[in-house]
Formats: C-alpha cells, sequence, structure tokens
C-alpha cells in the first residue's frame, strides 16, 4: 500500500492579508542569480510556475493572456512596425508572440539576469521559443542604461518589467518614462503593466504610474485582462503612444486578415479591454484632474 | 507589553488544489440553519464576508460587482419593467439594486432559507436594506416549487443561486430554465450564473450550463466581469432572452438618464462585459454548433 504523500502549497502572497495558494507536486528548480532568487514549481492547476523572490511571475496555465494582450494591442494599433524592444521579458513569451509576425525585422531584449533566460529556456521551452528566432538580439544590461541616450529607434517598446521595488526600481521612475519617449519613433507605442487596482494597498502604485506617464506621453491609456495570478486576478496595462490612439487607429480587419491563433485576444475584446470598471475610471480621472 | 494575537485566516477552496486566503480578524457569526451553515468573518482587505458551507458567497469589497451586472445589465436593455422575481439572493444585495428603479412595481425574492435572511439583515445592513423596501416581497419557499404553473408573470427573472449542487440543484436543470421561461412575459429577461470558465474543473458545468440555456430561450448571450472572490477571479453570467438582444436593444441613454450612483458599471462596460476572450467564446461555439 502506497503511503500517503506531504502536500506541498506554494503561498503567493498578494497582499499582507490575501494569498493565492497552489498546490504544488514538485519542485523542478531553485536557485539564485546575481539579481534574484530563481524557482520553477511544478502544479496541477497552473502548469509549471515561475517564481521570482518568493512572488509568482507566471505559470503556464494564464501566462497566454498576459502575452497576448501586450503584443497585439499595439500590434493591431501601429501599421508599421519595424523594431521591437522588450525590457525585462527574460522568459521570453513577449518575445515568442511578437515573432509571429513576418514584418518585423529587429526584437532586442534586455534582460539583466542571464540565469533567469537560461532556466526558461530549459523550464519553458516553448514560452521561450522566440528567443532563438534571428530577429531576436539579447542584451544582458539594465534597462535604464541600454535606453539612455537612443533616440527614435523604435515602433514599440515593452515595459515587461512587473516589479516596482527590487532590482528593476529604475524602470518605474517619471525619469524611465522620458527616456523611453526618446527611444520611441515619431509615431512610436510603449506598453507597461500598469498593475492591478483592487486592492487597497495597490491603489497608491497604480495611480503614481498613471500620472507618471499621462504627463510623458500626448496619448495615454489603460486597458485590463484577467489574470488569475495576479493580484484579485485582475490586470491592467498601459498603452502610451505619440501619434496612434488604441481605439481610433485600431485596425481590426488588417490583424484579421492575419490570422494569427490566439486564446485569449480578439480584435472584439480589444475594444472591451478599453471599457474599464466605474470605480478604475474614477481612480484615473483623479489623476489626470490633479494633474492636467 | 502586549502578546502576539494567533493569525486567522479564511481559506476558501476555488478547486481541490487552489485555495484563496484571507486574514480574518474575527468571526461575527456561526450558526446552522435547517438549509446550511451560515458563517459572517470579519476581514481587512474584503470587510465583512458570507460563508455558506465553507465557501465565500460574497465579501462586502466586491459584492457591488456582482450586484450591479446582474441588474443594470438587463435594466438598461428592458425598456418597461414592472415586476422582478429574484430566485435565492437571500442577502438582499440584488434586491437592494432593482429597488433603486421607481418604474419597478414589485419585486418578489424567494429564498428558502428564513435564517439567512435574518443574518444578512443583521450582519449586511447596507447590502440588505431593499428588502425593506416596500414594494419588496419575500417567499421562503423553494424557487422551483414557487414558480411552477406561473404563466408570463414576469419582466426579468434572475437566478442569483451559485450552486449547482446541494439544496439548490434543482435550480440549474433544463427542466427549471423551462420554467423560467414560461414564468416570463413575452419579452422577459432570465440572468442567470453562468460560473467561471478558467479552471478545469468547472470547465464541463460551465458549457452544459450554455447547453442547457441555449436551448431553451431564442436569444442566450454570456457576459463577464471580474470578482475577485470568485474561482479565478473571473465571474460568467447568462443572458437568456424572448425579445430583447444584450446590445441591440440596449439603450445606454435611456440608461445614463437616470443618474444612478454605481461603482463598477457604466453603459460602456455594459458593452465590453459582451467581448469575451476566444477561448471562452470557443467553449460556447462548441456547445451551440453540437446543439445548432
Amino acid at each position: 500500500m502506497a503511503g500517503k504523500k506531504a502536500e506541498m502549497w506554494f503561498s503567493d502572497y498578494q497582499t499582507e492579508n490575501v494569498c493565492l495558494d497552489i498546490r504544488i507536486e514538485k519542485e523542478l528548480y531553485s536557485g539564485q542569480s546575481e539579481y534574484q532568487r530563481i524557482e520553477i514549481l511544478q502544479s496541477e492547476s497552473f502548469g509549471r510556475i515561475l517564481v521570482l523572490d518568493g512572488s509568482i511571475v507566471f505559470s503556464e496555465a494564464d501566462e497566454f493572456i498576459y502575452n497576448e494582450m501586450v503584443t497585439h494591442v499595439p500590434m493591431s494599433v501601429h501599421p508599421d512596425v519595424k523594431k521591437v524592444l522588450i525590457i525585462g521579458g527574460g522568459d521570453g513569451g513577449v518575445c515568442t508572440e511578437f515573432t509571429a509576425y513576418p514584418e518585423i525585422e529587429e526584437i532586442d531584449v534586455v534582460e539583466p539576469d542571464e540565469e533567469l533566460v537560461e532556466v526558461c529556456m530549459k523550464y519553458f521551452p516553448d514560452t521561450a521559443r522566440g528567443l532563438n528566432d534571428e530577429r531576436v538580439h539579447i542584451y544582458h544590461q539594465d534597462g535604464l542604461r541600454f535606453l539612455r541616450g537612443r533616440k527614435g529607434e523604435y515602433d514599440i517598446i515593452i515595459n515587461d518589467s512587473t516589479d516596482p521595488f527590487g532590482h528593476t526600481e529604475g524602470l518605474f521612475t517619471k525619469e524611465f518614462y522620458g527616456i523611453c519617449y526618446q527611444a520611441l519613433k515619431e509615431d512610436g507605442i510603449m506598453v507597461y503593466q500598469h498593475g492591478s487596482p483592487f486592492f487597497d494597498e495597490d491603489e497608491s502604485a497604480f495611480r503614481s504610474m498613471h500620472r507618471k506617464v499621462y504627463r510623458s506621453f500626448p496619448i495615454s491609456r489603460v486597458y485590463q485582462a484577467h489574470v488569475p495570478t495576479c493580484a484579485s486576478g485582475y490586470w491592467m496595462f498601459g498603452f502610451a503612444s505619440k501619434k496612434y490612439h488604441p481605439l481610433n487607429d485600431f485596425d481590426s480587419k488588417r490583424w484579421e486578415e492575419r490570422h494569427l491563433k490566439t486564446w485569449y485576444y480578439t480584435t472584439n475584446l480589444h475594444l472591451g479591454a478599453f471599457m474599464l470598471p466605474k470605480y478604475v475610471e474614477d481612480l484615473l480621472e483623479q489623476e489626470e484632474k490633479e494633474n492636467g
């Protein structure tokens, strides 16, 4: 008779008082890189999970939502994308999504943590496969230093960093958004993680994020997705742009004709993603008025 | 020096392998009614929480999302609502939302568990306040028995019951939807809880729900909201109707002119709520094709 196996749960603290617990079958990897603790856990409900410094970054079961939403939203708005920059994104998920577009000539991925890239390539080969595309160049550097001094180079910049504290803190300052503005071409678009607006603990970070970007770009809109492993299951993205509006310049027909396979994004959902709950609209409007 | 207080966490199992843990300050009430175990917990992050038979039903912090979405969506579509039926809904939240509409003449609430109503009135007086409205009649009966034999009586029926198992099982059968159809007027609308589509464990219930309603009503559409305390933070509602389409017959101007105060619903969000992720569209379409 087989004995009972120890129960293992991974606890992801969304705030001090709320925690998402996921049953774990096995720890597949645990190591300390120069920048952070990297762990890969195997779970029944979410497949493999990437944990950095104790917090979930993504899971196999829901990463498609995040990756598709940061990629296809700007790609269905900008009419002529040749050069893309992804800051952070060592897991390769966003990069892989962009490689589906044949007109893109160059994708720069700036990820300081080389070990993270290696671990992701080994444990998430399907997610990370885009990193092997010949148009992709990986730079193991700090995003802020990489960008400083670059002017009018990119059509799209994705800030894939999630953590406004710790070693990526510099990627969430007003200075950083100014540097991104400079590095974008005249009709460039930046997409960034805007955080979750639901818990009281996250509200001030959410507001401050909007304040900084709203002041730096002529067009600045926020959109949403349901990402189960994010705080309260609800995640926001920022769309900051020099010229194109995410809805007025959205070309659904052009995107449909590409016949890309997606699991979350549709051109219909693109529109709906910008239709926000009243409490989120109110938070954003307050910041806009105060900084009008 | 004050000693350390015991940590208390409420664990809401969303599946066998995923659990939302909420730090609890205090248990305010615990009792066994004729139908179920009723508990009220006080938390920092979600305020007061109603727990039935060990599972969260709603919290003060996010009930507005659910209540607004089941009420304002049909109310902004149907042009002339006089009589509403709410099945389940002993907490009064949906009822309170409907009482904001002066043209409604009668609201019937059918909730078998009298003790649940009393506990909610005591611990959630603001949520439950609508139950005291003079247009509201509470029937402590089984929903199925209450409805059987009624014909052409209601403009809107809300099935507020959450649990397709246990004592409310009868409210999730094909027979039940047929009885609702009969009880609705010729242009009546039914709104019901459609469950969460994300976890594998919930998928077959989600599909079977759509199959039953799709066969019973000429118009049947599904819409979404982000509800943090629901499984994966993502909840779906069904809109089943004899005549009105939730988008084509939606009158945003009429609703705006009411100047109702909301925290989640907007007429813009109404549209977006029907714009679903690809994987959800696919699940629904598969059922529709198989039952064409």
